[in-house]
């Protein structure tokens, strides 16, 4: 059985989470070598999980000649450079979202992706690997529910993690682009088109800190595409149940709501506060097997030298759509994008 | 438009309730005489309401030539010689449920039943005429689960009326004969035979006081029936939800269940506790409908001179059974019921 | 007990329910005329339902010193001038929705209203009657999801009645202004505040025919509120499923919604399909209560002096924000309420 | 990191299931050795997953010294004497359920198990290692639904499985020791006592075939505890909607619910046959998770140097508990165990 020899960039709390899959749950994958700023953490990783190699310097870990492909977990701001280092290096790459801060540094992964055609590069829009988002797309393509026409998207983090979102305010980019950004990549992918016109609303209606960088708590936006279907999304920060993520698909001949209640596990309690389901924590408890399906798919494409389903481009248009939202939202306009820019 | 003029005896909360239902909700009919042992009660209701004759006498009433029908809502040791005494007296009868409190006692309502073959007596076994139960009835009816082979079934009180229930222990049967004797009756209808061996078990597991009175708080019973089919009860005073009242048909082909979760209306609540369901508080709330239902249905018969579904024998046997579940339960032992016994 | 005499006018499917409820089943009204233009329906009524007085003429009626009220179920571009009549002519008035089909008619009534301060009036939005919408709005007044920042609303008409809807789109206003103005009105009950911005998308999706109105088949709206609380809102006229009627109201501490499930009653079906509930088929099973109760509402303001929490401005202004949704559909462009239009 | 080598016994469909987790899911466990009669399935396995040593003979495995534990996925009568050889050759051992076929064949288990007090032996009774299982006992443990008084349990295979249920009833024992036996564990593991009276029922409603074995298509059971709980057993053959495993704890203070609708993911359908949800297609599906939780905390236990939670008597009582619900069920009679019989 041939294995996938990775390096992993980035070991903070979603970093070892998906150095942990590749070291232990993707039958096909070994975690090769660990590289983080932090010593202690590169030495944590080598001791428990006998990872040979231990990095400190990025540019250190692309000279290992043993490594197929790096999965780069870093902060968003390095995302693209490492992108391109790595496929110009000859490796496989995996990296999680965003594709970038910018626009602009899209284009220079994308660029990268393009030099590099022989190589995977994949991507982290988890959600699309999630069992149930993968189980309804499968749906729409047997023609489950007719033509697509509406995607309704709710994605609410928890109040729990308030204090967290706040200290995080001032480099997320916001809510559309930090958050939003993945129900604007299902959107696309069950609708089968792009974003032409935008408008959101939004504003701090519990926590006012998000004003200072001109972002919201709670942010709607409806947006139409190029094909005529519609989207609304609505972003927010502080659902006191929990992790809530839920999507609607609207069809011609039916609908698929995927995630009406965000369910921890399968215990209904039966209790003075009435019939009820406690909720997921958090996307990690939520996305899971996600975290762990799309890693796995990762592999399997460089194995199977095909490429996943979600391309660079794919990072490059959610980015440019929550630039585009963020902006309606900040100048209560409505934002018409053009073909060209989104092409 | 012909309108059923109705005299009813019992005053108390479910009287009160059939009273209004009679006097206001049901198109052709109309409330005449109410009769209670309080005089207030009697005074109230022809105050507030209207009505013309009042008694605190129930032979009284039975002298009145006006009324076509006496609705009978007394106490439960009443209700079989006032059935007999009205049906004699030329009255049509819908009678509250239990029949009788001993087996003997409904047997003098079915002789009076019998001696008066052009009365509509009908018995208040109300869960029939829910919208919910009478559905599924119906798509049993229509094959839509093949044969029903098993039927379960909850009933369990709320623990805010433990208080009442606990006064109420010493008059009210026992558990298998106040609460598990609907359900007893609902299997009947749905598997439409009778029950031939019974095995019960529970106990005062929160609740002590009722052991006093050969009573449990939690009580089970498993049934086999004269066709082969099977039940299984499970009835409660002490739900922390409110009131569960839940019924599974199982059939060959397919499965029904009513009332899973025993929601008191359409709205979801999402906060702290998860995302949760309010419960029904009372049978007055879960079955307000079917009250209203199974008077409207007694009506719809006198005016169209055919029977309800509901027979007066329906009574017995569900009592029947209640009383065997209850000596089951009281003496460890499987009890089996002589088909003699049933018919 | 004090009965208040209503007259009705309309007799079509929805004027029949009206009669009947105000006849049978609202303790304190009686249906003492009816009038339609059709002689059948009038004779039809006055024979089975025992009614004393029959009408083909509206203002024959208006002579009639016996009633109380008029309740109005007549078409729509009738509605504005039988209330300003029947006001002047000093009878309390209940109008079915909508106020009027346009701005200006609803202005008329504002002034007939504004004219008889002594008489009760009442427009028809009954959803607000309906037992889970008014035990939502409870909620919300008792705190229990802190202040509400968002609505999300659902509405669509079933598949299985497309051939009424496309017979009736030429005189139907459009979706927005049938359907959607209901959601309008609910949002601004439970966001008590006025729209702002409105932002509107749609088309014809599956069912063409809508397009020669300047219709859709399905159509969304964004819309700010004057005081920054936002609502989303989905129209349709196809749902395979029955009729879906789905409000979610999002508040700062917690969130409640209405209808997930738009199920026809408590049953649960498990067979080849699955774990399912049916759903309602259409609006007069969904709001069969909430059709009755908005009328018991109007019977009791009358008889205890007061006035109902439903205004005629709440009328005019549903109407204009339906009307700028719709604008905004058909320009494609964001549209801008003057605060002083919505005073 | 220390890895614990295990030898496979058993490459059958859960076989293959269970050594794929080994091989693969489970961080400190490897699979280096696989037994088969089948030379074909011990060839495919070694070539695809290079697992170093293969066997078609059990007694050879056990030769291997380099093995640490081992794995009996075996058929059913082989448990006992495989688990006695592997314990008494100085591995560690993990057996699929049921412990034996007979209660003597337990009693060997249990004595070789007395004979290596040193060595972890654990029982696959994986849904206690599910993930909603495993919530809800911690939530009983944690006092949220007061003292367990109830358990009631359902566990249909489906019904398109049913010729090879029908295949294998032969060999099966019957519905209680091939299905019930699971539930019972259960019950035992929620309610903390053992089993004192039993009432079983049941029949071929659908499917004759069961009878030649002197099993049913669907039985049913209630069981009274030492402690004085109780517990209702359903379980059949054929479910249309798929595999359905729902267990319902009632405490004196609450009631927990798991699996109520055993849906296959988090998408719900809204099209003409309503709303709903699709099941899982049979225990692989469902019990995906608990199949490697199991077998993960076997390792642990191996690693830590402890005992699992699950005994090889917990084995044998719910052996003996289902051979008396099968005799009550033949037998049509009350079957109470001896207290010493259980302990």
């Amino acid at each position: 059985m041939k294995r996938v020899k990775v390096g992993i960039v980035g070991l903070g709390r979603l970093g070892m989470d998906h150095a942990k899959n590749i070291a232990f749950n993707i039958p096909n994958a070994e975690l090769t070598a660990a590289c983080s700023i932090s010593e202690e953490e590169v030495a944590y990783v080598q001791k428990h999980w006998s990872i040979p190699y231990g990095y400190t310097n990025y540019d250190d870990m692309l000279q290992n000649k043993e490594i197929d492909a790096i999965a780069i977990v870093s902060s968003s701001p390095e995302h693209c450079s490492q992108i391109e280092k790595a496929l110009d290096a000859g490796y496989h790459v995996f990296s999680e979202k965003p594709l970038g801060t910018t626009v602009e540094e899209c284009k220079i992964a994308e660029k990268a992706v393009e030099r590099n055609p022989d190589k995977v590069f994949m991507l982290g829009f988890m959600r699309r690997y999630d069992p149930s988002y993968e189980y309804a797309k499968r749906k729409i393509t047997e023609g489950a529910i007719g033509k697509p026409i509406l995607v309704k998207a709710t994605s609410i983090d928890p109040e729990d993690t308030i204090d967290g979102a706040i200290r995080f305010a001032e480099s997320s980019g916001g809510l559309f682009i930090d958050m939003t950004v993945h129900d604007i990549d299902l959107a696309r992918w069950f609708l089968e088109s792009d974003v032409k016109n935008i408008y959101s609303i939004g504003g701090c209606y519990l926590h006012k800190e998000f004003a200072a960088y001109g972002d919201g708590d709670n942010v709607a936006s409806l947006m139409h595409f190029e094909n005529g279907a519609m989207a609304m999304f609505h972003s927010g920060r502080n659902a006191p149940h929990g992790y809530h993520v839920e999507t609607e698909i609207v069809g011609t001949h039916g609908t698929l709501r995927i995630g009406s209640v965000p369910q921890k596990n399968e215990v209904m309690i039966f209790d003075s506060h009435g019939a009820r389901k406690e909720c997921v924590s958090g996307f990690p408890e939520r996305f899971k097997a996600a975290y762990r399906l799309e890693v796995e798919e990762f592999i399997h494409c460089i194995l199977e030298e095909r490429k996943p389903s979600i391309s660079v481009y794919d990072g490059t248009k959610a980015t440019e759509v929550a630039f585009a939202a963020t902006e309606s939202f900040r100048q209560n306009t409505l934002v018409t994008l053009k073909a060209e820019e989104v092409l």
